[in-house]
């Protein structure tokens, strides 16, 4: 088997050359595993949060490691009844070929019966489309006629925030993103209200309250503090921002990340800010898979991917995305299904 | 009467000249008003955010506007008859020694047969106190063995939250204040765990970690933007910070305050932040009222008061909030009894 793992620290933005891949021997399971062979493989934006050598609350990564992600595979050898040989599972197996898991931990079975793609387990319907999902519901509180603005809106999970949104009721939903392309997209195909480019706008400040006249009750942020200290002027009575994903900061020392000043607003307006890991809420996944599945079904919830094939092309998949390179989801074919 | 006007807006700290005593007309209440003469007038370092002549979320002050405040007072003439002459009232006057009230607002009678002093009705049993169990209890989501961080905690709203978080049973309650008179009356008196002098303790962040090892279950926070930053890092999991009042941060435009950079925590310990007008609260206000009489009664919550003697001392009154002078509730007798 092969696996990809970190050989050196990122300063700043991670560069394809801080990642090896090596080829190691296939382990086998022991009493109560299972070997997963992966099909498909993710790269995710808050890796990067542990690729600095330094103290993390997530756990750095330490060199030599193989890196983490999600999977879909198959189950190609098990001492675990529970997990029979041949059966399609979602997993946390990284950037690998392989991996050994023990039945704990992320870890689901692949439903039966629905025509979707595979890869979509780990896009709209795992981690990134779940983040939208309960970012948008608990801890946004979304109720309809919320008027919702999504930032990285795009991307796999706030593409979801802004569909759920909209289907929910949502007065307005508006979508930053950074191409003409990206915007065409959220509007035409994922039925945001409007999207704006922020490599062209110019004023982003300017063209957010322009696109909101009204403000905000729902900040959807995947950026970072920039575009929370953009938006609190902004925001209305009562409103939510959910801290879902930090892209601008992941890679800044904490000296040069913008800094939240005006947090009066949080009197004024009582506004509330909070942040999400989405295996919180693992006990409520089935529920929200299914209806997610169900709205994918009746075309009510669009997913972009873009796809790489093999495992050697995971660090570039991954440093793109600090580049914003990225449109949808980034999912790596690293088997045959 | 008397009243006290803005005459200058405040660049960075406001001082005593910015304000003017002026003597005028006393009102005639007209069908529906009454007139009630004020005995005790409140300084409440809140309104400074008001005085700098910029938009304010919660209105800017104009000059030559009587100043805002919150009072105890008598009815002295009265065209409402839910409202008789004699009775006595909370309100919200301002800085006066009379106000014409309509029966709406921020108003209520204050109830007989407590042996209080009716100070009170502007401290512990009204809005500073009120901020305190709301800001604790609703927006911090008290918890029985939560460990508690207050700043500004000799203040009446701190110290108020620090005491009913000890009487709820924290695992642990911890204050920050500005002497060491202070916080051995925090220790004394109100039962705090632990108090530490900001000014004289040299590395306050070690301070903090070395009081609270375990870290912080609820920041309840009246400074401001470095302390939140400064505690953020020591959050627990699911840890709240509730933004009660930013006495540090009113005057600094905002190019000049304490950015929040630490954000990551947002996501990686669950934070959320969340500010509160403790208005939103008033149908509650009832049964928080008869519960904190009930433990003042019992000597379970300390009031520490500085009495000021009449309407022309409350400019000095106020400034001298925003030098961390006041040790406890600032009060001001503007009439006799």
């Amino acid at each position: 088997m092969q696996h990809i793992v970190l050989k050196s620290y990122c300063d700043g933005l991670p560069k394809p050359t801080d990642f090896a891949l090596e080829e190691i021997e296939t382990p086998k399971p022991e009493d109560g595993q299972f070997l997963v062979r992966h099909i498909w493989a993710s790269v995710d934006p808050g890796s990067r949060s542990r690729l600095s050598g330094r103290d993390s609350y997530t756990g750095a990564q330490a060199l030599g490691e193989a890196m983490g992600g999600f999977n879909v595979g198959i189950v190609e050898a098990s001492e675990n009844s529970d997990w029979p040989v041949g059966k399609l599972v979602t997993c946390a197996g990284g950037w690998a070929t392989h991996s050994i898991q023990t039945g704990r931990g992320f870890l689901a079975p692949i439903p039966k019966g629905l025509d979707l793609p595979l890869s979509y387990w780990i896009g709209v319907l795992g981690v990134p489309g779940l983040t939208g999902w309960f970012g948008l519901k608990r801890v946004g509180v979304f109720k309809p006629a919320d008027r919702v603005l999504v930032t990285s809106a795009a991307g796999p999970v706030g593409a979801t925030a802004g569909q759920l949104a909209k289907a929910g009721g949502a007065r307005q939903v508006v979508g930053i993103a950074g191409s003409d392309e990206k915007c065409r997209w959220l509007i035409k195909e994922a039925g945001f209200d409007h999207a704006i480019n922020y490599k062209t706008t110019g004023d982003l400040d300017a063209a957010i309250s322009e696109a909101m006249p009204k403000g905000i009750d729902i900040l959807f942020d995947n950026v970072g503090n920039t575009m929370v200290e953009r938006c609190l002027p902004k925001m209305r009575l009562n409103g939510r921002i959910v801290v879902s994903g930090q892209v601008a900061d992941y890679s800044l020392p904490l000296a040069e990340r913008h800094g939240i000043q005006s947090t009066d607003v949080f009197i004024t307006r009582r506004v509330r800010m909070e942040g999400l890991v989405v295996f919180d809420d693992a006990r409520d996944f089935p529920d929200a898979l299914t209806a997610m599945a169900n709205m994918i079904a009746k075309g009510e919830l669009q997913l972009k991917e873009e796809r790489f094939d093999g495992l050697a092309t995971m660090p570039d998949a991954f440093c793109g995305l600090f580049k914003g390179e990225n449109f949808g989801r980034r999912v790596v074919k690293v088997g045959e299904e």
